[in-house]
């Protein structure tokens, strides 16, 4: 039975597994210092139109979450999340074993808003008696599958201009973010509006890693990297991985899949009767289901992630689907949920 | 003008200091390990009733709370705390730059019931993919000076007890808390309940220390101490005040002179008809007062803590009284209130 | 020109990307809790005759002994190390970036003894104002190319035992050390002398990726990875990896084959008259060469790195070989250093 | 009997103990904001003709270096110190746990010079792979009692000012290298020299406390001190201290009697025949002495601190004397030690 437990249960693209076979043989120097990387850096800075960025590639989403941060904070300033946001929740307290505070505030939908982050300044004073929050991070998609806008993302870059603040966005899932319909953000813009964010490659096609556009200079940034084991030998793999993935739009062309196979899940679950109490676009989706109709699924083989309990008899639960996502696979699930009881 | 702006605005109470003129010239060794610091060791050790806990002298608030938080949680630990917690609040990420998340839960009075406890766990599944809460901070009195009754901590206790998380009570107010009329906590009620807890000294008639109660055994708390630089080398000074200031009651004496003068002052601004948002019965008080008033207050030379801002026209503030607090400065205060316009 | 700067030029070894290839569009769960990690963990068990071992896969040198090291120590504790440790020297900090010192001692062939370990411990007081030494870490092959044998690894065991040390065997060059003509010791030794190794991946014939052998129990490893950022989304990577090279002989194939085409270098270069000042039995070869004839070398396109000055005249080198280099390469290499004047 | 063990074994000087007996019932803010403490700061740059020096006051040597260090230092920035330096053994790992290494080179009479620096540069390749050491720490007098001259500092500058390193001298036990004859420093020498260094009172006449001069700019500073635990709650306490060691010359009068009781201890010990590996001009002296002359001197119940083995029967030890150190003290124990047999 198709498992929609997570977007990262296959390996890779083929397309991307060829690049890895075609280059293997071939001597490069490590730590992402070779010639691939370097491909995969310039192409990507033309597609962000940024010429000036610096590009990092690591190997999974909380090591680029706990080096990005580390790497701009000084040890008294903190960073400010949705309470749900991957780094307040699902990192084992990654970002305070580097030893500084996540400021976390409860947000509906999983993302911040200028109001959010005031609030949170609010509630410091700038003394030395507290944390001085210094950067906003935000996920696109979020942690629950909501999406940014232009203007919401350009709201954020002017409250942190006012605040002093950075502004890191955690693309774990940009992929399918930038392939929904109602996405009208691009690379360039994330360029322009953030101070650093990835493109990750995990969740969408590649064997592992996730590339960070650095749009404000740090001297010493693979210093970090290294010091948190986060440089990998042979670099190569992800300049090559990234440079498969980008160069013919491929990354895009399969987020969409995922996301239309998610789409395809949601319409049938809705039009099953059942509810999502938050409306996601991209390629998560979290349905409210009867315990005895999870059960039944279970029964038949199918994974899924439990999100939260609503109630005695319910549960919210997230499918998942990915670029390697079959389209018999959504209508068997549907057909399966179709005759549960 | 008497300044109210907190309880550690004088030295140390005369008998205090009048115990360290006399053994000033009396070599001692080191570090603590000297008679002074084991006579107080023993006497703490007899007030509280627990023959076999470890005491330990630190020299002040935050310093001990970030060794005992980090002296007895894995890295991958976190401690629960209230949102106004100091530690979550005024300690400059003094816990997370020892590695550990603070889970801070709101709370409307500054306390935390097993209900608050047992929401945080279940924002937490138990796998290596989340922190795992082993700790509960709370402070007696509190940020916001509302204490704990005995059923409430005992409550605490049990909850603790329930899933397998220490219990560490901040008591750098806990004269005043003790000396509070409604009061039902003892010594030998704290060291029976919790797995550590703390007399506060700097905040109650000594120049410095808190006295660190460990019931429960940690071979190597001096190590800890020591790598945060929170061994004095004279450690005798807080062997020597402490048993000043608690072999003949003097602690709960002046704590409970504190106390009646916040009661004082509250029940003199009440009639006034000056409002107290949270009910405080301890040397914290917390009215709202229109700006316009505050700033005569400011003008007449008065110091006092801002709290938060209620509206455009009305501040929330802190008033602290001490040990040394005149009754003549509380009416002082209170005939300048009255004739604010 | 073939480049023998180290031993992760290349990519995998074709055996060990068909295996990735052959079970690419295979579904999995992730984070290394699939079948093919549980089968790799399966078959390290049995061939260190080591049923109870965790066996956990990371994926860098760095990244492991990081988190190896921060799992096993509380915060107080060291660890021992040679002066040439890559823990010591190559891993910008990381150690000490969780908090633990690295207590390093000059060792003149990159080897620890019991004396040595004794002499470091001589240092020690065993009270709060120093570090407590808790761990012994070692090299297999060492950073300069030495290995151990079954009796000094005993004679390490044994000095653990007596101070109550724990031991680390950083095993990334693993394969070559084993594959030694002087070597004598065996997976089951490791797992019998050690309380933790790993076998290295990286530098013999995989993508990427570590297998650490836990022989002494610790309940809460994965929280320790998750937290550095160490467990891999697609962690079935290094479980596929690993059964390819492990379950036929070929990562000791392949190794063999990395350490004759070392010998055939270092018996070449040494009857053209260059010296090596320590002897290696591994693919690590560090001869002494005139820069007149390093620079020679670089200009016909040649890769090696410096190791150290030697004076203003000559350089010791180190000449890397792996599972890839060619014999036709050595050849060559040797006779164009034949040709330098 | 009188104990040599260390010269923080009595309490503060008695000038001392009044100016805080003078001041004690009156009400200042807190934190070290108070006019006392700007008034010891307007002193201290006063004496260091250094009006734009930033000065901080801590309450001890361990707290001082650990915050001074990580104030200054990125995470992969290291600080490099004699292997004898206090950060190097006596601090349980402080520095480390903040994050940083400590490269730690040895000198035969606890002084770094140009050369030992250099040698540790030499061993770090200013690549991401490796630490990059910063700063340099010394201490003036060393932890074996020798001093630095204004040459063999002036060298130390310049070595720092060629590499771009931060100097850091640990003035603990300040007051004893200056009086001592052989020293031509003074405090604008260490003002112009240093980028920060600290003026002990812990071992040297107050109760606690530590001056930190800081000449390179840090507008964090006490944001860094409050997140370890090191701003004093009453730091009024550290500046009406250091108010009254510095106004008069105190501080200096009675370091200049540690040593001359130093002296006097030293040469008796000489004319009984006994040796000093290592001249000390300080008031920390360690002769060599028989193991069964030390029994004698136990027995009648000297007290010193032991330094290290020299062979079965000989053990070198420290004697250490104070501002409170009386002549009759040194020339009893000279007579009890001239009549042990």
């Amino acid at each position: 039975m198709y498992s929609f437990r997570n977007d990262y249960s296959e390996g890779a693209h083929p397309q991307v597994m060829q690049a890895l076979m075609d280059t293997n043989l071939e001597q490069t120097c490590g730590y992402g210092l070779d010639h691939y990387c370097q491909e995969a850096v310039n192409l990507i800075r033309r597609l962000c139109d940024a010429p000036k960025a610096d590009v990092h590639f690591l190997v999974g989403g909380t090591q680029t979450n706990l080096v990005a941060i580390t790497a701009f904070l000084a040890s008294y300033e903190a960073v400010i999340a949705a309470h749900t946001g991957h780094v307040n929740t699902h990192e084992t307290g990654a970002i305070e074993a580097t030893g500084h505070k996540v400021c976390a505030v409860r947000s509906p939908d999983g993302k911040l808003t200028p109001a959010l982050i005031e609030f949170v300044l609010s509630e410091h004073n700038g003394s030395e008696h507290m944390v001085a929050p210094k950067m906003v991070y935000v996920s696109d998609s979020t942690e629950i599958g909501t999406i940014y806008s232009k203007a919401e993302l350009t709201a954020l870059r002017e409250c942190c201009d006012k605040h002093g603040l950075l502004l890191f966005l955690d693309g774990a899932r940009l992929g399918s973010a930038f392939t929904a319909p109602e996405n009208d953000l691009t690379l360039p813009d994330l360029a322009a509006l953030t101070d650093l964010f990835y493109i990750g490659g995990t969740k969408n096609g590649a064997l592992m890693g996730e590339a960070l556009v650095v749009n404000t200079p740090n001297d010493h940034f693979r210093w970090h990297m290294k010091q948190r084991g986060a440089i990998l030998a042979k670099g190569r793999l992800l300049g090559i991985q990234f440079k498969a993935l980008l160069e013919n739009g491929l990354y895009f062309d399969i987020a969409r899949h995922a996301n239309e196979m998610a789409y395809r899940l949601r319409d049938g679950m809705a039009a099953l009767g059942y509810e999502f109490p938050v409306a996601s676009p991209t390629n998560q989706q979290f349905p409210v289901l009867p315990n005895t109709v999870l059960q039944q699924l279970q029964d038949k083989g199918y994974a899924y992630e439990l999100d939260h309990v609503v109630d005695d008899q319910h549960t919210c639960v997230r499918f998942c689907t990915s670029w390697a996502t079959p389209v018999e696979a959504v209508d068997q699930l549907l057909k399966d949920l179709a005759a549960c009881k």
